[in-house]
């Protein structure tokens, strides 16, 4: 994504904080408390412009959402989303994917959506792909015992291999989909990127990955 | 693949019993010494007319080969080509898949290989896929320790089922390839099916898939 620099985008979030929670770390395995609602937390991780998860936070009332987004100019958009939507079921924050087990307890996600992660093709890079094993390592502490996480791309590269990560580390995979616009399924929503990508006839890559068993100790 | 009735068939299998293995249950567990070298054997499920078992056999005089076909018209094919080369590291059987555990005893194959399996697309012949939960059983027992499957295919939603039902069963994906042809791939040996397919432009797909740790028990 390109990125504009929008100089007051760090004032915009702090003013809002009911909407991109300022103090994230204070809210572990609080969070329910603090949406109100006892049900289960699903998070995204890069969130982006927020396209995805405010369409997904109308269509499951049901349902906890969090973005996490690293850029405050990105995640600026996303929040215009929430203000104008004013959706209760949604919490922004404005973090870096590698402190998620400061913001969240063991177990107290059940669900992680990774849509269209940059694909850091360098293999100097690996460890910045968020399907990297040490991140699956911090959402295998973060996710509950049938958590599991949906992965959305049209990077085939990363894709391929995201699918040997998560398998390697011992994700169970539920479900592949290799051209997911041709798939059938009904109830996708799209990111900002992918309405654009896929509108040029790509293909969208997608997988649903089951937890391991936690190991007993 | 259309298969042209070839009554004669039989008999020129049976005509050849130092290459078509006529009573492959007596040679269970002492595969090795039929080749008389102590090597480690590879069985490559649904041989078709053998291009694959062939060469690879020519490149790799360091391993056993074993090619399983269920379809004699076909076979006598595989057999053409064998009796040609005159390679001693290649053996074929005129029998069923599900017959496996009857030929080879546990942990005597170190590699599997499924190429352009027939993708039964009907859920209710899903029993019937090669990559169907009750056949990897049997691949998990003959399978040794370290023993893995290679698998091809251009049938996309064969490659989806087979990466989840696989990844279901335990086993680990090493390696995942959504477009071989394209991948850089340079050792790889394409089947008939393969050549004639990919030569349309249409993708391959590849997977490698590790046996999961035998259980102690």
């Amino acid at each position: 994504m390109r990125l504009r620099n929008k100089p007051w985008a760090k004032d915009k979030i702090a003013a809002y904080p009911q909407y991109v929670i300022p103090d994230p770390e204070t809210k572990r395995g609080r969070w329910r408390e603090l949406f109100g609602h006892d049900q289960p937390l699903h998070v995204e991780i890069g969130t982006g412009k927020g396209k995805f998860i405010t369409e997904m936070a109308k269509l499951h009332p049901d349902v906890n959402f969090i973005g996490i987004e690293l850029y405050p100019s990105v995640l600026v958009s996303a929040l215009d989303k929430l203000i104008e939507s004013g959706l209760a079921n949604v919490k922004l924050l404005n973090a870096n994917a590698k402190d998620l087990t400061a913001f969240f307890a063991d177990g107290e996600v059940s669900r992680i959506y990774l849509n269209f992660s940059d694909p850091w093709p360098k293999k100097r890079h690996e460890k910045r792909r968020l399907t990297y094993r040490d991140f699956l390592a911090l959402y295998d502490r973060i996710l509950a015992e049938d958590g599991d996480i949906h992965l959305k791309t049209d990077n085939q590269s990363f894709f391929e291999y995201s699918l040997v990560s998560l398998s390697q580390y011992g994700f169970v995979l539920a479900s592949v989909q290799l051209d997911l616009h041709q798939s059938g399924m009904t109830d996708n929503v799209m990111t900002e990127y992918e309405e654009k990508f896929s509108a040029k006839g790509n293909r969208i890559y997608r997988c649903e990955a089951v937890r391991p068993p936690r190991r007993s100790s």
